[in-house]
């Protein structure tokens, strides 16, 4: 078993016992044992007490976690630097794992942290204080780590890529969308830190560390943020064929010289950054051997964040039960049947190619409705010869009944040939 | 000291061992001892020994390497099923950690190999299988492991990707672009298996395996190649908002069942997916607490497939030093500088509102001229009113050559304001 302790109670913490609650099974299974909250430590236990199943999980003394043996794992999710670092350096003293999505104490402390760490043999995971849930911390750390990173490109503060996004597809000024922003959740009461790029120059030099082992504190990281970005600026970048995004960059030079920055920057909108809109994160990072790579993701809310704090929990635990074989490899697969592709469903693009008759598109949308199939676009363009094109977009549809209505196409004596049939993309 | 075997030494094998020498020490440092390749089990020694500093690592035997007690990590880079089972399934029972690029390998044995690298207490490790460089497996198994994965869609084939933007940007057909791609080397000389959607197939029930823990067969994904789709469609696609992609996706629907295929799909131009070109591969994920998240690389190529497998390498090497805080941090900060802001180097772009008379243009660009910067874009439009907006993007200068110009125009006295000033971005 393993137990760990909860510092904070607000929606990450919640969402961290509520999904530990709802995948549960799921993952103890991967880590080969349970994984419980022993204590969760808040102020108030009295505003909590009703969210719990066993409200004695609260305390409000935080050394009921930080001196509990049996607690392996300490998460932090209170914010801030004070008392988030007294609390970390105690519970790094005294050999339990840490796991924070704490982007200032670590921006600030992480040096201190990462020795203490080292000397009493123990973690400190802190996927959450960047991008949310996109794990950019441990792509970097293993999955990049045989490379040089040359430089990394990140839109990671979700408010400011919001308000840019919305300015320019509602056509609407910085004030009125920021408060529009705030009215839903997406922007703080008080915006300063999101806005002026603080919060993003605090995760950049977060990212520094790790892909350059670079030690930056956010006075040296210049940052500029979005106030003074207009309507107008978004509609002449896209007229030159730009996008507007807030992006932290770290790019490496010559001779140990570094680049660090924050500001609004135009990017060729053919570029993957240009396509990361409303509150999605991205960050591109250039290795000298992976070449280009983007990670992309929500980068703040209670569910994302909390999803990337329990891999961090989950990564350690891996190492706890020491069973190597549980990091790496499934066991046990699950029972599934794959559904026969007849039975699939999906809307479908058709290009037909007809005879260039009258009443030839009146034939073609008479198979459709006899399937009880709706067209829900058509495209027909004029001809000077005797064929003539079809192009259809059907309603969702299953395979089995698009079969049926190619093959009426097909068998139609005003239709040549069914040219093309694709299926269209649908997330769930 | 961890040493490594190496069965097979073709272009990813050959940029394994590059990639060694060249971030040998980077390597080093972070698995906290050195890697070394002991061996290199090849067919024709003699093809190879002027290819590596000391020709007798070179083996024809590949029991040097499967039976030698030193080699902790076999690393598998022949390709295909036979003699790669073998060859996999003996250094298993002979308690090594496998690493391999082998899709086909992988697809067609995951249970058998899975169930004895448990039984042998050892590592299987196939990043490089899926996505080349992206670093999607190890998402799916512990960045996304608080999650039930409840689809994936992955842009998993280079080949087809690289046509299919070819057909569109270049508006050629189908043989015209695949002939071009393979006397470019991103299309193999006998492309079926690439082309038919096979190779996708085989991806796609890998990614089934570690995101829905389903061993599939590719007989049971039904694929459907992009042979078919001419330059007609992707226009047609255009204009109705899409791009088309070969797509492999796999979803997990209510009661244990499942969708897998493999089939050109139309994707909104506005997804993320679509703006994915060229040889670039990427999965888009969702998972029922981190949401929509997307992981975008190379897809292909000896440099990327070196550099995912490295990280296997990187992750096993961990586990076996057994030092939790090698994994997860860096105690060996670099000294470096960080570049003032007035020394770094930009495009720019410049909002200035102006007074509309005769030679303001004029005027403005002067400023420019004095300072040697070159403007290459510029966008003046006819005003009404007494007021005009002239909006310039510069060449590439130096921050303190801008400030010098932003300040020239200031003082214009034909400038009323420089509204705006935004950097541009620009990769390395």
């Amino acid at each position: 078993m393993i137990e760990i302790g909860l510092i904070g109670f607000g929606n990450v913490g919640q969402d961290i016992y509520r999904i530990l609650n709802e995948n549960g099974s799921l993952i103890s299974k991967r880590i080969g044992r349970p994984l419980i909250i022993k204590r969760i430590a808040v102020r108030s236990p009295e505003k909590y007490s009703n969210l719990i199943t066993d409200p004695s999980l609260l305390t409000t003394d935080v050394n009921d976690i930080l001196n509990d043996p049996n607690i392996s794992i300490v998460v932090e999710v209170i914010g801030g630097e004070i008392p988030a670092l007294d609390y970390i350096t105690t519970a790094l003293t005294n050999k339990k794992h840490v796991v924070t999505a704490n982007k200032e104490v670590i921006s600030k402390h992480k040096k201190h942290f990462f020795k203490m760490a080292h000397t009493n043999g123990v973690d400190i995971c802190f996927e959450a204080a960047v991008g949310g849930g996109i794990p950019i911390i441990r792509a970097l750390k293993v999955g990049f780590a045989a490379n040089k990173i040359k430089a990394f490109y990140g839109i990671i503060n979700g408010t400011t890529n919001y308000i840019l996004t919305k300015i320019k597809d509602e056509k609407k000024e910085f004030n009125t969308v920021l408060k529009q922003a705030q009215d839903l959740g997406f922007a703080e009461l008080d915006p300063t830190m999101d806005i002026s790029g603080l919060d993003a120059a605090y995760k950049c030099s977060i990212l520094a560390a790790v892909a350059f082992k670079l030690d930056s504190q956010v006075n040296e990281i210049v940052h500029k943020g979005i106030e003074s970005i207009t309507l107008k600026d978004l509609n002449y970048a896209t007229e030159l064929g730009y996008a507007i995004r807030l992006l932290a960059q770290g790019k490496q030079l010559e001779s140990n010289e570094f680049e660090l920055q924050v500001c609004p920057s135009l990017i060729p909108l053919n570029h993957p950054l240009a396509s990361v809109h409303n509150e999605f994160n991205a960050v591109y990072v250039v290795g000298d051997q992976v070449g280009e790579a983007m990670l992309m993701g929500k980068g703040a809310g209670g569910s994302p964040t909390a999803s990337a704090i329990i891999s961090d929990i989950i990564d350690i635990s891996f190492g706890i039960s020491q069973q190597t074989s549980s990091r790496n490899l499934e066991t046990n697969f699950q029972d599934g049947q794959i559904k026969p592709l007849n039975k699939t469903m999906s809307q479908y693009y058709l290009r037909i190619n007809v005879k260039n008759e009258p009443g030839v598109l009146e034939q073609v949308s008479l198979q459709f409705a006899e399937q009880s199939i709706s067209i829900e676009k058509i495209i027909q363009k004029e001809s000077n010869t005797n064929i003539a094109e079809i192009v259809i977009i059907t309603n969702t549809i299953e395979h089995q009944n698009f079969i049926e209505v190619e093959t009426a196409l097909s068998n139609l004596k005003q239709c040549n040939k069914v040219e093309s049939s694709i299926r269209l993309y649908k997330t769930l």
